[in-house]
């Protein structure tokens, strides 16, 4: 077995939650072993920019840069930009801050260069100077689609504007169809000795990434632990709509609810104490599904609280033997 | 002869010196009957956004919207947005401050989206309440190019990074071979009772828009009075290097230099009082060329110079007889 800080560790991730994760990690193993694979499907385009709210969020939390009280964006922003912008535009809803703006421009440019979203995300990394690897999970276009009462949203439509509101009844992701995993995603997967999904939403932050060809597959054949953190704390979301859209999509809204969604890959799940302290009962039908559960504290208010909850799951990992030999 | 209130003026409009005159203009006569026709051989592309500083700074005058201390931009600006481009380019000398970024965004985005800058121009206009027309000289790219001994710089280069210094060889349109005049400006030529070049660069800001197919041709068709404000007050411009770039192009650094460019179709020239001061030389000189001229204060420093400017050459040329009829 490699020593703990020679592990290669791939993540899946959306945005805050993972990014909080993931702070973490790269404080119990060097930065470059760390490899995540980032949800496109929020992204959006607004006055022309090339917008990716997951890819930013991780890469300014592993730069440190992250403003830390709302988790994404940049500290002490200013929004001149976007206030001016009201004078052409009707829609100024996302908030884009000042300097924040600068990333946008800079992938904007790129793209339309003809980068691929993948060169454009490992540029901005290296500006910022991450040694981990930033992968966004497709250079192909797929956009997260909510279906509400109010009709058929674009994710950033529902998720700011609408402020999630609204049944959900169904959600799709355009583009899916024709899209593909970005060059090192699936390779990402298959060369990791520990995979995680920190506590993102299953539906609109993994869910795309899972919807790709060829990753569900390889989280099936990896021999290597596959740890999933819950993020539900006793049913409910740190942040973000999660256990409304459960809801609405007939899913059982708990970490058991999110569990079954990943049961065919998944062998660790990481439940909150929070959520098992009245009730054995999760712990139970989580070891009945063949999981392996770990209990912890999973809610990242703080630096240390990431540090602790990854190297709890970065040691378990390494106590547990390769799924293939158990 | 019509009334002055009534009198459809047009103007050929580099930056500052022009939007100054212009302000005058739209206080004197109806905004309505004021035609722009601006540069755009200084338009260059930052970080991927098209930028026309002659065309904002004539809009953002306009709409009384200017920094009217600095003549160009918006007052009050920031510039995080810029400072944190810093991060991913390394030429970040050209100051785009973070609400004139929103102009940029919509103007780049109206271009991608397939309008041609007239459209973009003229709706940009609209949002900020102008009734004037505002006309780009060409829809289509045409780039100011400055030689010097530090080789052919883009005219941003020249004038904003290396602060217009060295010896100026030559000035070249690059794109002007097939470009044509935007749509309106020939008419708005034709048309006009009253056509004005303020106070310009008659190199860089006047040159590019005299070098369109037509132009030169209807300034010298026209039966309405052309009238010409030099420039150049006692051998110096009040902004900007016309004085350095004339001589280096071997061209008299005088108003009646900057006559002799106009020779063809000025038929009344502007001189300010500080000109003929000591030597009616100037005044001589011009009138020997064929040329009537005022002597007046040309210096814009503020509003009621600008007016009293424009208010001196609207009342002349409403005494005045169109050519065609002298």
């Amino acid at each position: 077995m490699s020593s703990l800080t020679s592990s290669r560790i791939t993540a899946l991730a959306g945005g805050v939650g993972a990014a909080r994760f993931l702070r973490g990690v790269v404080r119990v193993v060097p930065e470059t072993n760390l490899s995540v694979i980032v949800n496109t499907g929020d992204d959006e385009e607004f006055f022309g920019l090339s917008v990716s709210p997951d890819l930013d969020t991780v890469t300014y939390t592993l730069a440190n840069a992250v403003d830390s009280e709302k988790g994404w964006g940049l500290p002490r922003e200013t929004h001149r930009c976007l206030a001016a912008l009201g004078r052409y535009y009707t829609d100024t809803w996302f908030g884009l801050g000042d300097a924040d703006l600068a990333t946008h421009l800079f992938r904007t440019q790129a793209l339309r260069q003809g980068r691929t979203l993948s060169q454009a995300t490992a540029a901005i990394a290296r500006q910022w100077g991450i040694k981990a690897t930033v992968l966004p999970m497709s250079n192909e276009r797929v956009r997260t689609v909510v279906h509400t009462e109010a009709g058929a949203l674009p994710f950033q439509e529902y998720f700011v504007k609408q402020r999630s509101e609204g049944q959900v009844s169904k959600v799709a992701f355009s583009g899916m169809e024709t899209a593909q995993a970005a060059p090192g995603v699936v390779e990402a997967l298959y060369s990791a000795e520990l995979i995680v999904l920190p506590p993102s939403n299953p539906i609109v932050s993994i869910g795309p990434i899972l919807s790709l060809p060829g990753v569900r597959e390889a989280l099936r054949a990896t021999s290597a632990p596959v740890v999933a953190i819950s993020p539900l704390v006793a049913g409910k979301p740190i942040k973000g709509p999660a256990d409304r859209m459960l809801a609405g999509l007939g899913i059982e809204v708990s970490s058991v609810g999110v569990a079954k969604l990943y049961h065919d890959f998944v062998d660790t799940f990481v439940l909150d104490r929070q959520d098992i302290e009245h009730d054995p009962t999760p712990r139970e039908r989580l070891e009945k599904m063949g999981m392996t559960v770990i209990v912890t504290d999973t809610v990242m208010s703080a630096m240390d609280k990431s540090v602790a909850l990854a190297r709890a799951v970065i040691e378990f990992a390494h106590q547990k033997r390769p799924k293939a030999e158990s």
